[in-house]
């Protein structure tokens, strides 16, 4: 298979806005070729077949969404309270709404799991690692709650962003940030 | 247009498992006359365009699930308290679960909804409506909590939900009937 790292790259990205914009079933090697403008052809060099793609799509889309390190950082230099987790959760929306192909894209991984074992497998792998992950981050680094504080945190802020990304007029713009501020301090007690 | 009722729910309960099983852009026509074994030409005497055609079904997944009247009947004779929000909860991840390809159905006219504003304006009316009405539901009827009880009710349940019927393998099939407990005793109050 071709290696070059970037041209790689740029396939993924382009698989990732076919798949927002087309759906699952509009993700072929040809509209990943077109959208890349790449020739035709140059993604089936690059990938081995359609799960193969997906799932490079799927760990693609989970670096994308991690948050900026410089970012976290700073955000990190606060003591580890409720207040931090909230900040957490606004940096959250600010990404994946920045973020919003790569999000929608997830979505359309999810769906097409349903249909293809592969693609469930590997993208229940990588999901089960990222919440883990962040439980055991959770309580480490000695943020208030437990671990189904986390489990809920996850659950409620997957449901937000459900809804703001693919019906952004059910919860309204405006009430968007108060509702964040609400989600944590009804699930992650104060200290 | 044709008005033969029972065939136009028999299309509509068609075009649920097309959805549901080739996503929304395998969604025409011609699929729904075949999934519904009916001459082809026949979707098209019933629905005056795709859009008309989504709109039906996102009433009808809506109307399909619809808690059934005996089962809500039996549970309301409880008190208004923290375990009827339970038994409730617990409720309506066995009717989405059994109604596996309507909720699919849902997440991909919401993907649509992304794509189409005809869509994404019908879904959000609907959408908003059904959160409004369960909201003034468990204010009218004394339910324990307050307007953003039922609103992070609905975001955790929405994020169980999506994650339970993409990826079951994620939260996991043994510890879910738990994990509904969880969010009702961490979300809503005692009285």
């Amino acid at each position: 298979m071709a290696q070059n790292p970037a041209r790689r790259t740029a396939l993924t990205d382009a698989a990732i806005d076919v798949l927002a914009r087309e759906g699952a079933r509009g993700l072929t090697f040809r509209a990943v070729d077109a959208q890349a403008g790449v020739p035709a052809g140059t993604a089936s060099n690059y990938f081995a077949n359609r799960d193969d793609l997906l799932n490079r799509v799927a760990r693609h889309i989970h670096h994308r969404l991690t948050p900026d390190p410089a970012v976290l950082a700073e955000l990190l230099r606060a003591p580890r309270d409720r207040a931090l987790v909230t900040a957490l959760m606004h940096d959250l929306l600010r990404r994946i709404t920045a973020e919003r192909a790569g999000y929608l894209a997830m979505l359309e991984l999810r769906l097409e799991a349903t249909r293809r074992p592969g693609v469930r497998d590997q993208l229940t792998g990588t999901i089960r690692e990222q919440l883990e992950a962040n439980i055991a981050y959770h309580l480490d680094e000695g943020f208030p709650g437990d671990r189904e504080t986390v489990v809920l945190l996850y659950l409620a802020m997957t449901g937000l962003l459900v809804e703001h990304l693919t019906l952004p007029g059910v919860l309204g713009e405006d009430g968007l940030a108060a509702l964040v501020d609400t989600v944590v301090e009804r699930i992650v007690p104060l200290d």
